[in-house]
């Protein structure tokens, strides 16, 4: 699965069986999160057109993603609010490279990284709900959030060689795997 | 125009005269600042569910007005850069106040006066410039930014009485005409 390092495991389903509001209510917000995430990205790179061209359509997918998000909760009955958010992309955050343009690749390899990671937690969660609705939504997202990643990891290559993207991203792979399987409470999309 | 207490004036339209390029692309920064403006009242106010789709809204058309800027600009080999951006932002947003829920209607009031200048300033360049592209390209915005006011100045009344925002916003339309009067160099598109 898109090369991640480690897939979820009975630790997370179990926290999503006992917990599956809270998982639902925080992917409200991680969709919310993503598109300020695109959105800093053109803020800070915004002479790369491509770049603003590409986090474009993804600020404007993940908002979307945000309101289905907020219709599903609505259907069900569940109050949205804030919630204390996961250490997961904290976590990752902090692996970020302070200087340029090595802090550019890492921006847009960790925001890959979370992309696909939600790709599988969504396909993970398709198949693991007893619930044909939230498991065809799940579905509905995995397409998009897989070329957000495609897109995320092509664009870290406009700041740094093929070999050493390549070589980061195998490095962030493998810390991504370990935050995950450490995992953390309380449950979360990325918990 | 809009109920602002200031039009644009001779000096502005000077700046404009021998800086045209400066402030067309300052104008794509305002476009983009604007969408930010926008996604961050989602995160400040996210329980407000018709202030998030409406922000939704705005995000996606201030993203597309800073595409068509940056396209324009394209078309007339004008180098899109960074710039020091104009100190007319900054001095509107001293005076918002410091708890909520006044932060929050003086916030969504400062972004709908902005919207307000913007629009009175597309109008004005649209009928000063010699130039039809720019003309049509200017009166083509001016509509969404007089919707994008008020949207603001209605999401306000979420967070204030009718009387308590309306009196404010009185206060707030002296001091943007204070500001937008006294003017300031380099020329920009609050200048």
């Amino acid at each position: 699965m898109l090369h991640l390092k480690a897939l979820s495991d009975a630790r997370w389903f179990a926290q999503v069986d006992a917990h599956l509001d809270e998982v639902l209510i925080d992917h409200a917000h991680c969709e919310k999160k993503a598109a300020g995430t695109a959105l800093n990205l053109i803020f800070h790179y915004v002479e790369d057109r491509e770049l603003c061209r590409e986090m474009t359509v993804i600020v404007n997918e993940e908002l979307e993603h945000f309101h289905m998000v907020l219709e599903l909760l609505e259907r069900r009955g569940i109050k949205f609010r804030r919630l204390k958010p996961s250490q997961y992309g904290r976590k990752l955050h902090e692996l970020i490279r302070k200087s340029e343009p090595e802090r550019a690749v890492d921006r847009l390899l960790v925001a890959g990284l979370i992309e696909a990671r939600s790709c599988e937690r969504f396909q993970a969660l398709a198949n693991h709900v007893d619930d044909a609705e939230l498991s065809e939504f799940y579905q509905s997202l995995f397409e998009s959030e897989a070329r957000h990643h495609t897109v995320y990891t092509q664009l870290a290559r406009h700041f740094g060689t093929e070999e050493a993207v390549n070589c980061r991203l195998e490095e962030l792979y493998e810390a991504e795997a370990a935050i995950i399987s450490e995992g953390e409470n309380p449950a979360r999309m990325h918990s």
